[in-house]
């Protein structure tokens, strides 16, 4: 079954709302086993909704629309199915009088205008909205069906949820599809796609490559019968692809890697303490974005590069010997700031996020980490923007303390 | 001119990410008196994107594809629009030879996939992408042109405003529109909706509000034949709005409130040092996201709620009488950071992100402020997320900041 969204407002192609409803129904359809085709955004004109209608029409079965289902002069969905299945509106009393009993519970008349949305053509079959005045429509034809939902996301989701998702599972699915993603970072886009590439080719499941501001992700989809056996088909292909690309991947699906540090943080009792000098708190910002970070975050410093010899302990001779953008001073950094706060690991933390040179290019970032145990150093270099760089660098902090945890 | 936006990504059809892309350009083509009709939505497939640039094309003037042009199999876009124009592609040396630099730069040899996006076609004009390695196009044909740009928000935002919309304006607008922003913080938007009512019911300029994350904008947009006139209209309506909400106007137009601190504190050689609890160095991120920043942030600090009377001289009787989250004790905060630092001024920052109570709700926020002469406290309350609280709180601050340093 082909499906094809139609997004209907004047609001979204002058770009003052997001279209949040179009983003559910995409994640939604592919439960049921219905591949999105396309999504279409259409604003409040009626010949322009006729045109889309008819082109979904002839190439999908089942279109559904959001929006344009309200009291006013500019809500012209209704009118234009019934204009595209040229059949006459007529006004439903039953449906009357439910709004009618709906304003009286709030204690109010029912304005005239709301008897437009009690509007019928033989064809349809009305949706109920307990949570609003826009019935929506069922229109089915030829095993087409146009459904039309109102626009505000909380009753298009209730009504999707409660009726709309049960009957197409009843009467249109067969298949069901499940995916899953495999988040990687250190690896470029490009060369992933080389080492996944006979992957990228297959069909069921499909794999596709998504650049992230965290890394390259997988995702894996498989479509199938059962649940289960979509389920088995992503795990298969997923074992498959792992050894070749081990080293780089750091989680699945839901996972951060602030939420990935912060539970082996907690789950093995350690603490934490982190110093930067130009990367601005960026790292202590992003660790501090996960509940309960602050059990086992004790301290985060940000100080001027020309300041690391006057504090915290760190060992002068080595910043002016070394300079402070070196792997010796991120070393010595973690090593100190893990000392004062008595933590079980440090971090120190720096980069070229402005102003780089021939020495010091820009986009360098380098990561000390005492782990207690052992300290450990890395240098890299990231391409993008001052934030971009900021983030690049956190991100590749915790990348590094991930594995040296583990 | 009738526009019409496609975007290209099956990520987008199976909702894994919503699509800001096509939001933007909402946002942007009304600048440029360009009308957009449509926005298409299509995944990684080569004869849907072809159909959809053959409705586009019989429909709209300017059609603007964001997505499908990295180095990957699935990154269709190129192939799709060089078969809609029966157009044979060929590899552009020297886009070869840029690429080799700049992964060289990186200390990294080009993947052979990378090639890909130096494809050409004999039509195209290729757009310079400063921020990746995926060239933008530019078809024309007929008075059409077809645009294609990369899906990564920030480099189409790159293109979009440096290449793409100031040719679109010079070679396809006739009219000008000129528009404004007015940011204000700590009014809502109701408010502000009533207050500038008349104004939000005018044609031209027209006045919009929008809800961002940094407070409530107003944007005052005009159309006419010049950009002189186009101004001088804005000009006229933002002079009478200014002086009903001005005490709540913080900024204009590219401003940010850490911009504009950033500047405050430069101009009169001043320095500034933080201590955060909660809220994790958020303010200390968000200042140092501006550049030059190094200057004269000497110093941002974050530490447990309960280590707050061990360290930077901080009273402990101040906090154990009246609990780390009150006014007297980001006062202290204030005063004792601004003191160890030596800086001209210093902020104490906290607030409940995570589990509230009776007595402290969760969304409290609390700002200290020493400047030297005076000391300063605020509380407020935020709903939201965590995240969206610590983004408040440094907002708060800044707000405040700005205000005492005015």
């Amino acid at each position: 079954m082909k499906a094809e969204v139609i997004s209907i407002g004047t609001e979204l192609l002058l770009g003052e709302i997001t279209d949040l409803n179009a983003a559910y129904l995409a994640s939604q359809l592919p439960l049921l086993g219905i591949d999105l085709h396309f999504i279409s955004t259409v604003g409040d004109n009626r010949q322009r909704l006729i045109e889309t209608l008819n082109h979904a029409w002839q190439r999908s079965d089942i279109i559904i629309t959001t929006g344009g289902l309200g009291p006013t002069e500019d809500d012209i969905t209704r009118e234009s199915i019934a204009d595209f299945f040229q059949e006459p509106i007529s006004i439903d009393q039953s449906l009357v009088s439910q709004f009618k009993e709906l304003f009286k519970h709030f204690n109010m008349d029912m304005p005239e205008s709301n008897i437009k949305q009690a509007a019928v053509i033989p064809s349809c079959q009305v949706i109920p909205n307990p949570r609003g005045t826009a019935p929506g429509w069922w229109v089915e034809r030829d095993r087409h069906v146009i459904i039309a939902m109102p626009g505000p996301p909380g009753e298009m989701q209730q009504m999707w949820s409660s009726v709309v998702a049960p009957r197409l599972q009843r009467e249109f699915c067969e298949s069901v599809i499940y995916s899953s993603t495999v988040k990687t970072f250190s690896l470029s886009e490009a060369k992933l796609g080389e080492i996944t590439r006979s992957f990228l080719l297959a069909r069921n499941p499909t794999v596709g490559i998504y650049a992230k501001p965290d890394g390259i992700h997988l995702r894996i989809a498989a479509k199938a019968d059962s649940l289960d056996e979509a389920k088995q088909l992503v795990k298969t292909t997923t074992n498959e692809i792992r050894p070749l690309v081990d080293d780089y991947i750091w989680g699945t699906d839901t996972d951060t890697l602030e939420t990935i540090i912060a539970d082996l943080f907690i789950k093995k009792n350690m603490s934490l303490a982190t110093l930067e000098t130009d990367t601005g708190g960026i790292l202590a910002n992003t660790i501090t974005n996960v509940p309960g970070s602050l059990q086992f975050f004790k301290c985060g410093i940000v100080i001027n590069r020309s300041e690391l010899g006057e504090r915290f302990g760190i060992d002068k001779n080595v910043i002016s010997r070394y300079g402070p953008l070196s792997q010796e001073a991120v070393r010595e950094m973690a090593t100190s700031i893990r000392r004062e706060f008595d933590t079980s690991v440090g971090v120190g933390l720096t980069g070229v996020i402005e102003n780089g040179d021939a020495t010091h290019k820009l986009g360098t970032i380098l990561i000390g980490i005492d782990d207690g145990k052992n300290t450990y150093a890395f240098q890299r270099t990231y391409p993008g923007t001052r934030l971009q760089i900021k983030q690049r660098a956190a991100i590749a902090a915790l990348f590094e303390l991930r594995k040296i945890m583990l």
